[in-house]
């Protein structure tokens, strides 16, 4: 069986007897399924040997081959966090909020899986184990998509994964491994409205928009994250040299590194030197607009592109701005709703904002990098929506849940 | 301008100024509102004449033609829901478990609007009143599409929402009309996916269907409400009689009336025909399975057709099943993820229902009819949603709104 529609409803058939477990049969299957990757591990080693020498003959870069790889390491990094996994609170089942209403109906909320989820991913076949652990725990039946590269390694891990289930309470159909074919198939698993209640795409740009634009299904997802600091006028100077290298050198490649630098201009001549110095002496290309250019020499000048650009490596557009109002509109012009930070000792410009910055999280003296599920106390992440509608900002569990109404009566009926 | 993309613009421009206003700012807008309409109710009854005028001549229904009236009496009922809004608190700006980190960081969340909200609905002008209301007491700027048969009557309703908001500290652009043209044009609203957040379709099943096949944007939708109410073994004969007749009878038409009758066998041979009986005397044609039509010999033989259907009318689809696994196969095969409620006396058998039914609201000893944002606590609803995400049931004030993250830091940086 392989048609992506047989699957599918595979796995929607399996997410019935799957939604109303308790937290022990879950927990037991992820048990399972870390002890079955612990012993499986020289047998996913040789299926990826063979991904990673197909991958480096077609030419992957080798960034690519680097998370395409799943060595003895990673197959045990990857287990533990099934195992971490194993100690988050179910997301499932509570009621909240049961009001006897006047009638004497209680009415109230129930939190339930969402049903079916779809992951779509590139070559990193972790994901396929963190995404069915994390789908799992949610009580959630999952279609995982991964990558061409890493098919045989994907193919490997979801035997396994249905193995583990097959000795455990949870249905063997609720992890579903759909054969990376070609762009054809995905396209179907994106049209499948009676059965696929989310999609999260996790990859580059480019599967994103191709995620977006071709799903009937919902899409939680985020494009790119474009990230700003402010520095204020009147800011601590040593906070906005720790917050900007922070932000652009930690980790330059991922989301929630800094792209652009905004400065107040009642700052800038004395600020913006020893910021750039900092940045500079740390490898980081400036591009500036004309007032840093005349300010830092070293940097060079911007153009319209660098605005609103995710760089992703150690480059950093840098502006000055009139103030708050300015800084303000160029977020909102250029930001991606991702992470906006301000760096001040205004009290009204902090609450100015975290109330009119549209982002799935807004700082204020804190560096970009902390919008993270870890950082946020989610226990574990799936991903940040940068969407608005049902997730915006880090994913955790309970992203993967919805809640129903439960209504109690003794034989009420509407007058 | 009536461009479709500039009309978008102007409400994105707005959604802007509009999110971080206090409540005093949105009610003294949603006030002027409530005047304004009550002061033009001789100029919108005109404009209404001549939309019900030509709606005639092109040989609208009737039932259509009672929803596009819009005399003194529907304008001062229109007005006094503006004015229960008033009353609702603010859903916008609460601030929720911020949560001290161990590096010091606060780490929270803010309830803000979700942004542009699009909202395409028939020929009911009274939902341009109440969508604007209900969206701007939410902080949202809204794009609002309505049925061309009511077009002159929106064009009046829309300048003076306009009017109204010019004299308020609202942005005037916070509420545009889409001029009601071809499906081209909604075609190209649901496709600005930079412009617009949300488009809650707000109609028949056919207009549901096309935004939800057309739309790049996220939709929170509900196609039909097919309900049913399972009548289980030893369940309290009386109070069967009374759901089954609230839940078909006292509003055939809504999407929370009963479609379907599941009988548990051991119950059918009594409570059947007494539950018939009533039925049958309330006007409502049965069409049953091969048991049911020997147990009731009025009822029809139901067609594979009738199961899972959304009659809307005085028709019931009736099954006797062999116990509640049965009914609850049968309810996740033809049910739509609306309401399904359960008549028992068994403990048990209530919870299975309760954990194991997938719908926006599931009861135990109540009528489907109480699915409905007034009798849930809501104050005032946009819609009921079958879709997971987002939203699940009954649509308030709050659903249009969602959570941003917010973090307070003393300068503290990622290690």
């Amino acid at each position: 069986m392989s048609n992506v529609g047989d699957l599918a409803r595979e796995a929607r058939k399996a997410a019935r007897r799957l939604a109303p477990l308790g937290r022990r049969e879950k927990d037991g299957a992820l048990a399972a399924i870390a002890g079955r990757l612990r012993g499986a591990a020289a047998e996913i080693g040789a299926a990826n040997a063979t991904d990673v020498e197909r991958a480096r003959a077609t030419g992957l870069s080798e960034p690519m081959i680097d998370r395409l790889g799943m060595g003895p390491h990673v197959v045990e990094a990857t287990a533990r966090a099934v195992e971490h996994i194993i100690t988050l609170p179910d997301p499932v089942g509570g009621r909240r909020e049961m009001q006897r209403m006047p009638n004497g109906i209680y009415v109230g909320r129930q939190r339930v899986p969402l049903g079916v989820i779809a992951i779509v991913y590139e070559a990193r076949p972790n994901v396929t184990v963190d995404a069915a652990s994390l789908g799992l725990k949610s009580g959630n039946a999952l279609l995982l998509r991964g990558g061409k590269e890493a098919s045989e390694t994907n193919t490997v891990l979801g035997r396994i994964i249905q193995e583990a289930l097959r000795e455990s309470a949870v249905p063997e159909g609720a992890v579903q491994i759909v054969p990376a074919g070609d762009r054809e198939e995905t396209r179907e698993l994106l049209g499948l409205t009676d059965l696929v209640d989310l999609v999260i795409p996790r990859g580059g740009e480019g599967l994103i928009r191709f995620v977006a634009e071709n799903a009937r299904v919902p899409v939680v997802k985020h494009y790119k994250g474009v990230c700003h600091l402010f520095l204020d006028a009147g800011c601590d100077s040593q906070m906005a040299v720790r917050l900007a290298l922070n932000g652009k050198v930690q980790r330059p490649g991922v989301c929630n590194a800094l792209e652009c630098l905004l400065v107040d201009e009642r700052a800038a001549v004395e600020l913006l030197p020893r910021v750039a110095a900092a940045l500079l002496g740390a490898g980081v290309e400036l591009r500036g607009c004309p007032r840093t250019v005349a300010l830092v020499p070293e940097a060079k000048i911007a153009t319209d592109a660098d605005w609103g650009a995710e760089f992703l490596s150690l480059v950093l557009a840098v502006r000055v701005v009139a103030g708050i109002d300015e800084a303000l509109e160029h977020v909102a012009q250029h930001g991606s709703n991702h992470t906006e930070t301000i760096c001040t000792n205004d009290h009204a410009h902090a609450e100015r904002w975290l109330q009119e910055v549209d982002a799935s999280a807004v700082m204020v003296n804190a560096s970009t990098r902390f919008n993270d599920g870890g950082q946020f106390g989610l226990g574990a992440e799936i991903g940040i929506s940068t969407s608005k509608l049902h997730a915006y900002g880090p994913m955790g569990l309970e992203s993967l849940t919805t809640e129903k109404w439960i209504v109690l009566g003794s034989g009420q009926v509407r007058e």
